[in-house]
Protein backbone atom coordinates (compact mmCIF):
# COMPACT_ATOMS: atom_id res chain seq x y z
CA UNK A 1 0.00 0.00 0.00
CA UNK A 2 3.04 2.49 0.57
CA UNK A 3 5.05 0.97 -2.22
CA UNK A 4 2.56 2.03 -4.97
CA UNK A 5 2.77 5.43 -3.85
CA UNK A 6 5.95 6.24 -5.46
CA UNK A 7 3.86 6.11 -8.57
CA UNK A 8 2.29 10.08 -7.32
CA UNK A 9 5.52 11.37 -7.98
CA UNK A 10 5.83 9.76 -11.87
CA UNK A 11 5.44 13.02 -13.83
CA UNK A 12 3.81 12.38 -17.74
CA UNK A 13 4.13 14.46 -20.71
CA UNK A 14 0.91 16.49 -20.47
CA UNK A 15 -0.93 18.91 -18.44
CA UNK A 16 -4.78 18.02 -17.84
CA UNK A 17 -7.37 20.47 -18.76
CA UNK A 18 -7.48 23.07 -16.65
CA UNK A 19 -4.33 22.37 -14.59
CA UNK A 20 -0.60 24.35 -15.21
CA UNK A 21 1.10 21.12 -13.48
CA UNK A 22 2.07 18.18 -15.35
CA UNK A 23 -0.04 15.23 -14.57
CA UNK A 24 1.40 12.26 -12.59
CA UNK A 25 0.90 8.76 -13.67
CA UNK A 26 -1.33 7.48 -10.03
CA UNK A 27 -4.22 10.43 -11.49
CA UNK A 28 -3.56 9.62 -14.95
CA UNK A 29 -4.52 5.52 -13.63
CA UNK A 30 -7.41 6.62 -12.27
CA UNK A 31 -8.72 8.48 -15.32
CA UNK A 32 -8.47 6.15 -17.59
CA UNK A 33 -10.11 3.43 -14.89
CA UNK A 34 -13.06 5.53 -14.53
CA UNK A 35 -13.12 6.38 -18.40
CA UNK A 36 -12.83 2.96 -19.50
CA UNK A 37 -15.79 2.28 -17.32
CA UNK A 38 -17.51 5.45 -19.26
CA UNK A 39 -16.71 4.38 -22.35
CA UNK A 40 -17.09 0.41 -22.14
CA UNK A 41 -20.20 0.17 -24.60
CA UNK A 42 -18.43 1.30 -27.22
CA UNK A 43 -16.22 -1.15 -27.53
CA UNK A 44 -16.00 -3.25 -31.25
CA UNK A 45 -15.44 -6.44 -29.70
CA UNK A 46 -16.31 -8.06 -26.46
CA UNK A 47 -14.92 -7.14 -23.31
CA UNK A 48 -14.81 -7.41 -19.81
CA UNK A 49 -15.19 -4.33 -18.23
CA UNK A 50 -13.56 -5.60 -15.33
CA UNK A 51 -10.59 -6.71 -16.32
CA UNK A 52 -9.86 -3.82 -18.60
CA UNK A 53 -9.84 -1.64 -15.20
CA UNK A 54 -7.76 -4.04 -13.55
CA UNK A 55 -4.94 -3.72 -16.86
CA UNK A 56 -5.29 0.09 -16.21
CA UNK A 57 -5.60 -0.16 -12.66
CA UNK A 58 -1.74 -1.53 -12.80
CA UNK A 59 -0.83 -1.06 -16.22
CA UNK A 60 1.76 2.48 -15.51
CA UNK A 61 3.46 0.79 -12.28
CA UNK A 62 6.45 -0.02 -14.22
CA UNK A 63 6.99 3.29 -13.91
CA UNK A 64 7.71 3.58 -10.65
CA UNK A 65 11.29 2.13 -11.77
CA UNK A 66 11.28 3.14 -15.52
CA UNK A 67 9.70 6.38 -15.36
CA UNK A 68 7.15 7.77 -18.44
CA UNK A 69 7.86 7.48 -21.70
CA UNK A 70 6.05 9.90 -24.05
CA UNK A 71 4.32 7.68 -26.58
CA UNK A 72 5.52 8.83 -29.71
CA UNK A 73 9.09 8.16 -28.93
CA UNK A 74 10.11 4.13 -30.24
CA UNK A 75 10.33 2.98 -26.76
CA UNK A 76 13.99 1.16 -26.67
CA UNK A 77 14.02 -2.05 -25.22
CA UNK A 78 16.05 -0.92 -21.73
CA UNK A 79 13.03 1.18 -20.80
CA UNK A 80 11.10 -1.95 -21.54
CA UNK A 81 13.13 -4.23 -19.55
CA UNK A 82 13.36 -1.54 -16.99
CA UNK A 83 9.51 -1.75 -16.74
CA UNK A 84 9.19 -5.59 -16.28
CA UNK A 85 11.91 -5.83 -13.87
CA UNK A 86 10.36 -3.13 -11.79
CA UNK A 87 6.39 -4.50 -12.33
CA UNK A 88 7.86 -8.21 -11.20
CA UNK A 89 9.68 -6.57 -8.21
CA UNK A 90 6.70 -4.85 -7.26
CA UNK A 91 3.90 -7.60 -7.57
CA UNK A 92 7.05 -9.93 -5.75
CA UNK A 93 5.82 -8.17 -3.08
CA UNK A 94 2.19 -10.20 -3.11
CA UNK A 95 1.06 -13.62 -2.05
CA UNK A 96 2.62 -15.79 -4.85
CA UNK A 97 -1.43 -16.56 -6.30
CA UNK A 98 -1.39 -12.90 -7.19
CA UNK A 99 1.68 -12.01 -7.94
CA UNK A 100 0.95 -14.52 -10.72
CA UNK A 101 -1.96 -13.19 -11.65
CA UNK A 102 -0.99 -9.95 -11.51
CA UNK A 103 1.86 -10.08 -13.76
CA UNK A 104 -0.16 -11.90 -16.64
CA UNK A 105 -2.38 -9.18 -16.35
CA UNK A 106 0.45 -6.72 -17.00
CA UNK A 107 2.32 -8.74 -19.68
CA UNK A 108 -1.76 -8.91 -21.52
CA UNK A 109 -1.74 -5.31 -21.25
CA UNK A 110 1.62 -4.69 -22.50
CA UNK A 111 1.27 -7.40 -25.28
CA UNK A 112 -2.37 -5.27 -26.53
CA UNK A 113 -3.40 -8.59 -28.50
CA UNK A 114 -6.60 -9.26 -26.34
CA UNK A 115 -9.94 -7.48 -26.97
CA UNK A 116 -9.50 -6.32 -23.07
CA UNK A 117 -5.90 -5.26 -23.58
CA UNK A 118 -6.81 -3.86 -26.78
CA UNK A 119 -9.59 -1.34 -25.51
CA UNK A 120 -7.28 -0.19 -21.85
CA UNK A 121 -4.75 0.44 -24.96
CA UNK A 122 -6.98 2.80 -26.98
CA UNK A 123 -8.49 4.40 -23.77
CA UNK A 124 -5.36 5.15 -22.05
CA UNK A 125 -4.08 6.71 -25.29
CA UNK A 126 -7.18 9.53 -25.35
CA UNK A 127 -6.85 11.83 -22.59
CA UNK A 128 -2.84 12.91 -23.62
CA UNK A 129 -4.83 14.03 -26.67
CA UNK A 130 -7.15 16.09 -24.63
CA UNK A 131 -4.80 17.51 -22.82
CA UNK A 132 -3.32 18.42 -26.01
CA UNK A 133 -6.64 19.45 -27.70
CA UNK A 134 -7.69 21.74 -24.69
CA UNK A 135 -4.13 22.75 -24.17
CA UNK A 136 -2.82 24.62 -27.26
CA UNK A 137 -0.96 21.36 -28.28
CA UNK A 138 1.45 22.11 -25.84
CA UNK A 139 3.37 18.79 -25.35
CA UNK A 140 3.05 18.33 -29.38
CA UNK A 141 4.61 21.51 -29.69
CA UNK A 142 7.62 20.92 -26.94
CA UNK A 143 8.34 17.65 -28.38
CA UNK A 144 7.75 18.60 -31.93
CA UNK A 145 4.91 15.98 -32.69
CA UNK A 146 3.85 16.12 -36.20
CA UNK A 147 0.17 15.90 -37.41
CA UNK A 148 0.70 13.02 -39.24
CA UNK A 149 2.41 11.04 -36.26
CA UNK A 150 -0.28 12.03 -34.05
CA UNK A 151 -3.12 10.34 -36.27
CA UNK A 152 -1.47 7.91 -37.79
CA UNK A 153 -0.25 5.95 -34.02
CA UNK A 154 -3.35 6.94 -32.40
CA UNK A 155 -5.79 5.94 -35.28
CA UNK A 156 -4.61 2.38 -35.29
CA UNK A 157 -4.30 2.01 -31.48
CA UNK A 158 -7.82 3.58 -30.78
CA UNK A 159 -9.97 2.98 -34.16
CA UNK A 160 -8.66 -0.60 -33.22
CA UNK A 161 -10.44 -1.00 -30.06
CA UNK A 162 -13.08 1.36 -31.11
CA UNK A 163 -14.54 3.02 -34.30
CA UNK A 164 -16.76 5.09 -32.16
CA UNK A 165 -14.00 6.44 -30.24
CA UNK A 166 -11.70 7.18 -33.14
CA UNK A 167 -14.38 9.16 -34.91
CA UNK A 168 -14.72 11.50 -31.83
CA UNK A 169 -11.52 11.71 -31.08
CA UNK A 170 -10.57 12.44 -34.54
CA UNK A 171 -12.87 15.56 -35.02
CA UNK A 172 -11.34 17.01 -32.22
CA UNK A 173 -7.92 16.40 -33.27
CA UNK A 174 -9.35 18.49 -36.60
CA UNK A 175 -10.88 20.82 -34.71
CA UNK A 176 -6.82 21.12 -33.04
CA UNK A 177 -5.33 21.66 -36.24
CA UNK A 178 -8.04 24.06 -37.35
CA UNK A 179 -6.96 26.17 -34.47
CA UNK A 180 -3.23 25.82 -34.88
CA UNK A 181 -2.85 23.75 -31.92
CA UNK A 182 -1.40 20.56 -34.21
CA UNK A 183 0.68 21.13 -37.65
CA UNK B 1 -13.80 12.56 -19.85
CA UNK B 2 -12.50 16.55 -19.51
CA UNK B 3 -14.85 17.22 -16.79
CA UNK B 4 -13.74 14.62 -14.01
CA UNK B 5 -10.20 16.15 -14.80
CA UNK B 6 -11.19 18.85 -11.66
CA UNK B 7 -11.30 15.90 -9.45
CA UNK B 8 -7.02 16.30 -9.84
CA UNK B 9 -7.21 19.98 -8.41
CA UNK B 10 -9.21 19.14 -5.00
CA UNK B 11 -6.56 18.67 -1.85
CA UNK B 12 -7.00 16.23 0.69
CA UNK B 13 -5.82 16.50 4.00
CA UNK B 14 -2.88 14.58 4.48
CA UNK B 15 0.46 13.78 2.44
CA UNK B 16 1.31 11.07 0.47
CA UNK B 17 4.22 8.68 1.81
CA UNK B 18 7.29 10.25 0.28
CA UNK B 19 5.46 13.34 -0.33
CA UNK B 20 6.09 16.74 1.09
CA UNK B 21 2.49 17.85 -0.86
CA UNK B 22 -1.08 17.39 -0.38
CA UNK B 23 -2.94 14.42 -2.02
CA UNK B 24 -5.47 14.63 -4.62
CA UNK B 25 -8.37 13.08 -4.56
CA UNK B 26 -8.42 11.96 -8.05
CA UNK B 27 -4.88 9.82 -7.11
CA UNK B 28 -6.32 8.90 -4.17
CA UNK B 29 -9.11 7.50 -5.67
CA UNK B 30 -6.64 4.99 -8.23
CA UNK B 31 -4.95 4.12 -4.64
CA UNK B 32 -7.74 2.64 -2.73
CA UNK B 33 -9.21 1.04 -6.19
CA UNK B 34 -6.02 -0.69 -6.35
CA UNK B 35 -6.12 -1.53 -2.68
CA UNK B 36 -9.48 -2.75 -2.38
CA UNK B 37 -8.30 -4.87 -5.50
CA UNK B 38 -5.20 -6.19 -3.46
CA UNK B 39 -7.26 -6.99 -0.18
CA UNK B 40 -9.98 -8.31 -1.34
CA UNK B 41 -9.36 -11.97 -0.01
CA UNK B 42 -9.64 -10.02 3.55
CA UNK B 43 -13.40 -8.98 3.11
CA UNK B 44 -15.17 -10.52 6.35
CA UNK B 45 -18.34 -10.89 4.30
CA UNK B 46 -18.47 -12.02 0.59
CA UNK B 47 -18.19 -9.15 -1.88
CA UNK B 48 -18.21 -8.38 -5.42
CA UNK B 49 -14.53 -6.75 -5.98
CA UNK B 50 -15.70 -5.34 -9.30
CA UNK B 51 -19.03 -3.26 -8.17
CA UNK B 52 -15.96 -2.47 -5.03
CA UNK B 53 -13.35 -1.13 -7.83
CA UNK B 54 -16.84 0.94 -9.42
CA UNK B 55 -17.48 2.74 -6.04
CA UNK B 56 -13.84 3.56 -5.24
CA UNK B 57 -13.28 5.24 -8.93
CA UNK B 58 -16.58 7.52 -8.40
CA UNK B 59 -16.61 8.10 -4.69
CA UNK B 60 -14.89 11.35 -4.24
CA UNK B 61 -16.55 12.81 -7.67
CA UNK B 62 -19.14 14.78 -5.20
CA UNK B 63 -15.69 16.91 -4.30
CA UNK B 64 -15.55 18.41 -7.25
CA UNK B 65 -18.43 20.69 -6.04
CA UNK B 66 -18.12 20.68 -2.44
CA UNK B 67 -14.46 19.91 -1.87
CA UNK B 68 -12.49 17.70 0.70
CA UNK B 69 -13.59 17.10 4.20
CA UNK B 70 -11.92 15.57 6.96
CA UNK B 71 -12.93 12.74 8.34
CA UNK B 72 -12.64 13.46 12.25
CA UNK B 73 -15.42 16.75 11.10
CA UNK B 74 -18.51 15.71 11.87
CA UNK B 75 -19.63 16.69 7.92
CA UNK B 76 -22.83 19.17 8.02
CA UNK B 77 -25.81 18.75 5.73
CA UNK B 78 -24.88 21.16 3.98
CA UNK B 79 -21.66 19.72 2.58
CA UNK B 80 -23.58 16.85 2.51
CA UNK B 81 -26.38 18.34 0.06
CA UNK B 82 -23.40 20.28 -2.10
CA UNK B 83 -21.20 16.63 -2.80
CA UNK B 84 -25.17 15.22 -3.62
CA UNK B 85 -25.74 17.88 -6.06
CA UNK B 86 -22.59 17.87 -7.70
CA UNK B 87 -22.88 13.81 -8.46
CA UNK B 88 -26.11 14.45 -9.61
CA UNK B 89 -25.12 17.30 -11.66
CA UNK B 90 -21.73 15.15 -13.30
CA UNK B 91 -24.00 12.22 -13.71
CA UNK B 92 -26.54 13.83 -15.80
CA UNK B 93 -23.67 14.57 -18.47
CA UNK B 94 -24.05 10.94 -18.86
CA UNK B 95 -26.55 8.62 -20.75
CA UNK B 96 -29.89 8.25 -18.49
CA UNK B 97 -29.28 4.28 -17.88
CA UNK B 98 -25.36 5.34 -16.97
CA UNK B 99 -26.58 7.94 -15.01
CA UNK B 100 -29.10 5.80 -12.78
CA UNK B 101 -26.89 3.27 -12.44
CA UNK B 102 -24.06 5.74 -11.03
CA UNK B 103 -26.17 7.73 -8.99
CA UNK B 104 -27.58 4.23 -7.39
CA UNK B 105 -23.74 3.24 -6.73
CA UNK B 106 -22.88 6.35 -5.31
CA UNK B 107 -25.68 6.12 -2.93
CA UNK B 108 -24.74 2.73 -1.95
CA UNK B 109 -21.61 3.84 -1.19
CA UNK B 110 -22.65 6.91 1.30
CA UNK B 111 -25.27 4.92 3.21
CA UNK B 112 -22.33 2.06 3.60
CA UNK B 113 -24.80 -0.49 4.59
CA UNK B 114 -24.19 -3.27 1.78
CA UNK B 115 -20.88 -5.67 2.51
CA UNK B 116 -19.36 -3.80 -0.80
CA UNK B 117 -20.21 -0.33 0.33
CA UNK B 118 -18.46 -1.58 3.76
CA UNK B 119 -15.56 -2.85 2.35
CA UNK B 120 -15.11 0.07 0.09
CA UNK B 121 -15.17 2.28 3.30
CA UNK B 122 -12.88 0.30 5.09
CA UNK B 123 -10.85 1.08 2.55
CA UNK B 124 -11.14 4.60 2.25
CA UNK B 125 -9.76 4.88 5.59
CA UNK B 126 -6.42 3.18 5.64
CA UNK B 127 -4.12 5.59 3.68
CA UNK B 128 -4.80 8.80 5.25
CA UNK B 129 -3.80 6.94 8.86
CA UNK B 130 -0.83 5.33 6.93
CA UNK B 131 0.31 8.64 5.73
CA UNK B 132 0.33 10.37 9.21
CA UNK B 133 1.83 7.06 10.81
CA UNK B 134 5.03 7.29 8.17
CA UNK B 135 4.55 11.25 8.44
CA UNK B 136 4.99 11.84 11.76
CA UNK B 137 1.32 12.55 12.45
CA UNK B 138 1.14 15.80 10.27
CA UNK B 139 -2.17 15.88 9.82
CA UNK B 140 -3.10 14.39 13.23
CA UNK B 141 -1.38 17.19 14.92
CA UNK B 142 -2.35 20.01 12.28
CA UNK B 143 -6.18 19.32 13.24
CA UNK B 144 -6.15 18.33 16.91
CA UNK B 145 -6.87 14.72 16.10
CA UNK B 146 -6.57 12.81 19.97
CA UNK B 147 -5.43 9.35 19.44
CA UNK B 148 -8.98 8.10 20.97
CA UNK B 149 -10.80 9.98 18.05
CA UNK B 150 -7.99 8.31 15.66
CA UNK B 151 -8.82 4.71 16.93
CA UNK B 152 -12.02 4.95 17.57
CA UNK B 153 -13.79 6.27 14.35
CA UNK B 154 -11.31 4.13 12.20
CA UNK B 155 -11.69 0.73 14.67
CA UNK B 156 -15.45 1.12 13.74
CA UNK B 157 -15.33 1.49 10.25
CA UNK B 158 -12.12 -0.98 9.11
CA UNK B 159 -13.28 -3.63 11.65
CA UNK B 160 -16.85 -3.54 10.50
CA UNK B 161 -15.38 -4.96 7.01
CA UNK B 162 -12.49 -6.75 7.93
CA UNK B 163 -11.11 -7.82 11.11
CA UNK B 164 -7.77 -8.54 9.86
CA UNK B 165 -6.87 -5.45 8.35
CA UNK B 166 -8.42 -3.20 11.21
CA UNK B 167 -5.53 -5.84 13.43
CA UNK B 168 -3.16 -4.93 11.09
CA UNK B 169 -4.20 -0.97 10.75
CA UNK B 170 -4.03 -1.05 14.96
CA UNK B 171 -0.67 -2.37 15.08
CA UNK B 172 0.82 0.08 12.69
CA UNK B 173 -1.13 2.97 15.00
CA UNK B 174 0.53 1.50 18.37
CA UNK B 175 3.79 1.93 17.04
CA UNK B 176 2.62 5.66 16.07
CA UNK B 177 1.70 6.40 19.50
CA UNK B 178 5.23 4.58 21.07
CA UNK B 179 7.03 7.05 18.51
CA UNK B 180 4.77 10.22 19.08
CA UNK B 181 3.12 10.50 16.06
CA UNK B 182 -0.33 10.20 17.70
CA UNK B 183 -1.77 11.47 21.27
Amino acid sequence: MVEVEKLKSVLRKTKSVGHSRYENSAEHSWHVSLMALLLKDHADDEIDINRVIKMLLIHDLGEIEAGDTIIYASETTEIKQQEGQGIRKLFALLPAKMEDEFNSLWLEFEAGETNDAKFAKAIDRVPPLLHNIHGEGHSWKLHNISKEKVFSLNKARIQGASHTLWEEVETELNKAVEAGALS
